[in-house]
Formats: C-alpha cells, structure tokens, sequence
C-alpha cells in the first residue's frame, strides 16, 4: 500500500494557489495512566481543541507497530516518505543540520567528545555535556592536528552544538559500512571501527588511523580526551517535495539545526528561527511567497525526554498559543501533530502512537472536540501511518487531480 | 507495510530481562446479533474487564478482510509471521504436533480414516469419529502391510488422535503439489491424487499406489475402509522467533499437538499440558528460565464449533479464571486474545475481527473497561492485523531499540 500511495501521489499533484502548514510538536505522543491522563490530555489547549472541533482528529504510526523511531525516520513520515525505505544514518542528519552538503563518495559520522576515565573505559559519553566555546576549542585543535593525507583521506570536522560534531571523510574507495565505535555504554572501551562489508575495510582503517590521532591531540585534555562516532552514511538523495508533491516553494522554519536539516533533504528552504516569536514572524514575513510551511517545536520532546510531566505540558500549550497567529494568516489546511511520542513516564521516545488533527474548509467535521490521545481515537482521520497524512494534506489543499477516468 | 515491518523488527531487537505472556483463546471472536452480545461480551469476566481497564483493547484480523483462516495462518500472525506467505499445509500441521521431524524432500499429508459405502461413496469423512484405541490398531495394521520400496519410498504412518493420521512419504524425487484426495463431501467417491505440477506425477503415483494397498488392508474393517488425504505439504523452515525478535527462551504451554506443533514450529519450547492447572502449573515452574509464554485454551473454539453459546461462554470464563495467578507471576507485557473467530451462531470459524486486551505498565489506558467485541471498537490499540500485535508486545516489553537516528 505504501508504494502504491507514493506512486499515486506522484501521478496526480496539481498547481493551484493554496497554502499548507504543519506544525510538529515534537515528541508530542503519550499516554493515560491509572493518576491522570496524557500531557496533552491535561494541557489547556483551546486553540488545538477549536481545531479539533472543526477538523478532523486522529492517531498516526510514525514507523510501524511497536518501533520507536529516531527523529529522522519520523519527520521523514511527516514529510510523506517511507521511513522504513529510506533509512537516514545520524552522520547524514548530522550533515543535513550544519548546512555541509555531502559529495557523492564522502562519509559522514556523527562525533561525541567523551570522557575516558585512565583505564581507558568510557567515564562519559557527552564529556559533561561540553560547553560551545570549550568544544570549538577543541575541534579547532583537531582540524589543525588530524592529518590524513598519508591515505588521501581528506577529513572535515564541525562543531554541531555542546559535545556533538560531525566528521565527513573524503578520498577513494570510502565506504560506510563500519560499525558505531560508540557502545552507548558506560564503563566499558569504544569499540574498534569494524567493516561490515569487505569493500569497507579501508574505511575502517582510515576510521582507525583518524581516532588514534584525535586519542593522541586531545590526551591532555581532562574531559574531552576522545570521540565516540556512530551513523557512518554516505550522501544520500531523496526525491524533494517540488517535484514529488508539485508544492513550489515549501519552507521549514526551525530553531534546531537537525530539523531545519531534515527540511533541507527533502528540498525546503529553511528559515532558520530563533524562538517561537521569530517562527511567527518568519511565517508572516514569507507567507505569501510559499506555499507549504513545516513549523518544528523542540520543547515538549525535550521535556518528554528528562521526564517532566509538567514541562511537556507547558511546551504544548506554548504552541497551542502560536495558533491564533498562524490561523489569522489564512492557511488551507493546518494540521497540528508529533514526529513521535516521548511519553514523559518513559523520558524517552517511544513506540506511542501520536494525535493528529487536521484543519481545513473541506476537512469534514468529526465529534471530537478536544486534542488528544484518547479523543482522537474516534476522529474522523482514523489511526494510520503518519505517511499518510501527505497525500490528505495536498489533496484538502485541493491539490490533488482525480484519479483515472 | 507488512513486509517492512519484519524487516524493521529483525533490525532493531535488544535483550532484556522482561517477560511476555500471549493467552490465546480459540475461537475466541464473536458477533452481537438482535438476541444478545457475543460470547465473550455475554461472559462474566472480571479479570479480562480489569485487563481492559488498565490496558488498551483493539480487534485484530488474523488473515485480511473477510478471510476466515484455519489454526495455522491465525497463530502464525499471532507470532508476528505473514499468515499469507507462510503458507502451512495440514500434512506439515500434522507433523509439527506429533513432533515428526520433516527431512528435506520429506512430503507430509493429513489422513481421515473414512467410511465408503458398497458403492465406494463417502458415508462418513471420519468413520465416527473412531475411538483412538481402534485407530491405533488400523494404523498399526497399515504401517505393516503397506509397502512402497519398489517405488523407493519409505512411508511413516502415525495415529494423531481419534481418525486423524500423519502420512509421511520419504524417498527421492518426490513433492507435494498433489491435489487432496478428501473432496471434503459426502455420497461422493474420493478423488484421484492429481499433480499440479508435472514434476509431481510421480509422487501422484506413489500415493495411488500407497491408497491402492490402504484399500486393499482395510476392505474388511466395516468403518475405517479408507483413508482420505489432504493438505500434501513439504518440509518449511520458519525462522525462529528467538533469531527474529531476540526473544531467548519462547514456550508454547497447550494441551492439543497441533498447538504445540505449532509454537515448535516458531522455535518454541513446548511444554505438554494436560488442563488449566496444568497450565498454570507448568508456566510457575518455568517462570525464571524463559521470556516468552504462549498459552494455549481450545474450548471457546470447540463449544463454538458445536453451536453451543453457553459452552463458549463458559470456556470463556473458565480462561478468565486463570487471569489472576498469571498476573501473580508479575508479567510485563500480558496480551489476550484470540486465534480467529468461532461464533456459535455459525458453528464454524469465521472471519469476524477478533478482540485483543494488552496490559503493562507502558501499555497506556484508553477509555475502555470491558472485554468484548463492541467496547474494544474503542480502544486503544485500535483495529489491526492480527501480526502486528508482536511488535507491540516487544516494544511494551521494552525489547525494541530505537529505530533510526
């Protein structure tokens, strides 16, 4: 059915004058427990509930039954592609983030500078969540210090934000089929890079040789005195929205650079935001010059993830409050949902299905009232793949031809 | 989706230390009509109703839309396996619940031992339903007259249980696209074994041969004078659920053999049951050494198959009575459901939706609080192919990793 849904889409797109807006709350799925219900049950959402009341609510499946998806494969959804197809490695993202477009033949990986403690075992894996200034410091030692060049390996190093840098391998016969040297675990050595395919064996070696000179430049350092690496990915071309969908000029306005990354994959312009303040305003600046808005919030998934109940509902009624404004720019369709659950018992991401609702003139009007988890399961949208919600979007846009004869 | 999704639960699983327990009721579906609810909603059940209290409730469909599947599709979808590819044949059913190991080239069919009148027609498909220890002495009587060496083929003949036998041929060049000699009919002769496929014509051969000197044995037995065969089948190699879903140590604790052969099909240890308490008593005792417990209950299915609502209802409670020791085991995920349905009205399985409870901790409450067909239309876990419910169970066992970065 997937497959099919995407050729349909493909088949069909047609050009009129009609604007879309979707706003992600991130992480914005939970659930009901026996002492009360989900944040979003118990947020004051006036906003989303008159859009429940006029739309169409929901439950969507960013991935499938059970899987918990990384934020990748779950705005892939979001942006109607298939997740589970087109798998994006964290180096990529990372490179997406940052702006550094990938040549066909690099490799890119995602770096965390850690701690190792003297037994050479993994003391922490976010080196105390280094400051900005300190990890530019130490990246510009790396770039200085790394010398490749004996293997005709040139080597990138960007600082993303706090820990966390992207590294992006370029020379011949690179390839990214090695192994994370990063456990995700505490206590125990990085691992070695391993091929996991024989024509990635020089990259394991080039991997090998680029970790022993950053051990050796950073060892005086008492924090960051290594870097773990993971997602090792290749440049990757996805089929961007204009000519996927026929939206001309679809925009992403977000605040993280992964998000405004993942928008530029799919072929958004991104207008990069400060606060939620800077999105409305960056939404009415460019209003009448595009045609599909993508609007990323962080907060309630950042909530979500250290657990707090309360601070996950205060960041969704933050963008409950953003409504009003997006409303009075006149969108088409606006739909309100999550890339996926983080429920805040969990603090982490989870498997939860995600309530979605759905705005518009021809939306159709359901018997929900409220947004949320358990409203949304006798919506009018029905429970679906997150995917889906594309090919509903376009054509409540009236941007659909009909199908066959 | 189907197929993606196994792709995407072989990638993900980890291994931890929790425990899943899937209770399946056979036949457990049902249909409201103008006289009153279903079996299972007519029922006093007021551990399953606390399940759904605490839990999210669904309906699964085993097969697709309409199709009403035997015993071997509907548990395979339970374990998490596409009913529709994994197609088992009855000879191949047979042979997993007697625990007879298929060799490669192995063909197995399912016999009825079958009454024909003078005519040669088919007075009764099993000659009344024959006592096992008169069985036995037939098959013993068969296994020594019958012989096929001349064709090169070894035959196995073994008594399942009242007229059902196990046939197994073995030898060289054999397979099992041969038609089913039981037209599945009275006052009709049986067919002639055909070959679907012209490399079949010999193995068409050997099993008119083999029915020749059956008939010929037998010709004096006033009520098992023939034996009808169905459901030709080869050796299948599933792969096992601990490969598939890292689930170390699956059981399957059931009564009747086909269900055990089943959960040994999957890689299940099976643990030979011979009541409820038997049951009860077997998944205590191995509590500590496994992950994973399939327990099966056939009554709701065979008082189903008889007509008898109150038989069904009865079965039913008997099952939700077992409820409270299971949860005294402290289980993280526990699901209820059924293989398929087996409404009374119709005395037959059917392909009515079949309801589902899952109860844990992370599961998430919708707002229903009973167990039955109608209330589970509401609930949480939605509508859904009956399959998808292992992906849930694993990632409510918290046994799948994030998928994607």
């Amino acid at each position: 059915m997937s497959l099919e849904l995407s050729t349909l889409l493909r088949s069909v797109p047609t050009r009129v004058p009609t604007t879309i807006v979707l706003v992600v709350i991130d992480g914005l799925g939970g659930y009901a427990d026996a002492k009360r219900g989900s944040e979003l049950e118990e947020a004051h959402t006036p906003n989303f509930d008159r859009l429940a009341l006029e739309g169409a609510s929901g439950l969507v499946d960013p991935v499938g039954p059970g899987i918990t998806p990384g934020s990748g494969p779950s705005h892939l959804a979001l942006f109607g592609y298939d997740p589970a197809a087109e798998v994006l490695g964290r180096g990529a993202l990372s490179a997406a983030g940052l702006g550094f477009v990938l040549h066909p033949g690099d490799v890119a990986a995602r770096g965390n500078l850690a701690t190792l403690d003297e037994r050479g075992d993994i003391l922490d894996r976010r080196a105390g969540r280094l400051p900005d200034e300190q990890a530019v410091q130490v990246v510009r030692l790396l770039r200085e210090g790394v010398d490749l060049s004996p293997l005709d390996v040139e080597v990138f190093i960007e600082h993303e934000a706090q820990h966390r840098v992207l590294v992006v391998f370029r020379g011949p016969g690179l390839d990214p089929k090695v192994s994370d040297t990063d456990p995700q675990a505490l206590g125990v050595p990085p691992r070695a890079p391993n091929p996991y395919a024989h024509h990635a064996e020089r990259m394991a070696l080039v991997v090998a040789r680029f970790l022993e000179q950053v051990n050796a430049l950073l060892e005086s350092d008492p924090r960051a005195n290594t870097l773990l690496m993971r997602g090792f990915e290749g440049a990757r071309d996805l089929e961007p929205m204009q000519r996927r969908y026929g939206i001309d000029n679809p925009a992403g306005i977000a605040v993280y650079p992964m998000y405004q990354g993942l928008a530029r994959l799919v072929g958004m312009e991104v207008l990069k935001a400060t606060d939620r303040e800077d999105q409305i305003r960056l939404l009415e600046d460019h209003w009448a010059s595009h045609d599909y808005f993508f609007l990323h919030d962080k907060a309630a998934d950042a909530a979500g993830e250290d657990g707090s109940f309360e601070g996950k509902v205060a960041a969704i009624e933050a963008v409950d409050a953003m409504i009003p404004a997006i409303l009075d720019l006149g969108p088409d369709v606006l739909v309100v949902t999550g890339d996926h659950a983080t429920p805040s018992q969990m603090a982490a991401h989870s498997w939860h299905p995600v309530p979605a609702v759905m705005w518009g003139p021809r939306v159709g009007r359901d018997d929900v009232a409220t947004f949320g988890e358990r409203a949304a399961l006798a919506g009018g949208l029905g429970r679906r793949p997150t995917r889906e919600l594309m090919g509903l979007m376009l054509a409540n846009a009236g941007r659909l031809e009909k199908f066959g004869a």
